[in-house]
């Protein structure tokens, strides 16, 4: 692509180091800002500068957070004996999302992978770790995506828990409820046989 | 969504302003600039303020520009006697791509949309009379969308122009070489009939 602007060709450079956003969509969104006011651009270069200067991380969980302490783990109506291990703020929100967990969460700000070079120092497993020794934890579940890193690291965090009296345990893997068995993967459904459970009346 | 912070709630309302860019798509990008350092933050935002402070519509074909007068409109070379209308810098340049137009452009800056409160003196037309009164203008293009604003458009500049020995055309519109007849939307063929051309070999 040809722009007949050095400016214009800066600003479409920048956004498409974003991943997911190609030139075309990078192009779309400056030509969209051009016509918009002064402020509005100013509104958002102002917010995007907040995240990099205002934004805390909580002191306990690592999900980010207004304040040295998130809401969830300043929460005393929640249960901090049990521990979510998740990879982002993402996950955090699709699991509040279901109101179907009461207790809090520790965020690893990634996982591991070789091939990306990063390594159980570059996330927050050692903080894990602490706060397991530190507070009452009785109970540790892995909320991490269903990859080889995801697997990498949940086995990395547990084989070093190894002996303690934590019940450590993994969300359900399985066929999605309302999910036909013919579409789904066979992997998927494989270890949905393996990993049966109980049917109770 | 529920986000866990303010800062975050409001880079990504920011974000998903723009058109096309859900607020699934907005998270995922302020993620991943969280991921970055200020340095390139303010990178992106930097250029993103450029875009409102420092660029320049050329003062001929209102097209983005670095300068007064863009590159094609000083370029001496071309034929500044054929003028290409067209919505915006995305059409200059995918016309530029094809090396098939050795003319001149015009820029209107968008379509007359009575819907979204667009009329003609919101979009740059009476510029475009102006130019072709003082400079000595022969033939002009119509590369607007097969849209009702584009058609709209068109006949809007074409009626103003009527009587006058302008050579007036619109880009062709058809089946697209390469593309399977049965593929084809019905209106596309039916007119691709009616505007038949003539066969030589």
């Amino acid at each position: 692509m040809e722009f007949p602007s050095k400016i214009v060709e800066e600003a479409v450079k920048q956004f498409a180091r974003i991943p997911g956003i190609g030139k075309k969509t990078a192009l779309r969104m400056v030509l969209h800002l051009l016509k918009q006011d002064t402020e509005n651009v100013q509104d958002l270069t102002k917010s995007l500068m907040n995240l990099k200067t205002e934004l805390q991380y909580c002191t306990e969980c690592h999900n980010i957070s207004d304040a040295a302490l998130c809401n969830i783990c300043a929460d005393k109506n929640r249960n901090h004996e049990i521990i979510c291990v998740v990879e982002d703020l993402r996950d955090v929100m699709a699991i509040e999302n279901t109101n179907q967990y009461r207790g809090i969460y520790h965020v690893l700000g990634g996982l591991i992978s070789p091939v990306d070079g990063i390594g159980p120092a570059d996330i927050k497993i050692e903080p894990l770790y602490n706060r397991i020794e530190r507070a009452g934890v009785h109970e540790l579940i892995f909320a991490l995506a269903a990859t080889m890193e995801g697997d990498t690291t949940a086995y990395f965090i547990s084989k070093k828990l190894q002996g303690s009296n934590l019940k450590i345990s993994s969300i359900a893997r399985g066929i999605a409820i309302g999910g036909e068995l013919e579409y789904a993967d066979e992997i998927t459904l494989g270890r949905s046989i393996l990993s049966r459970i109980p049917y109770s009346v």
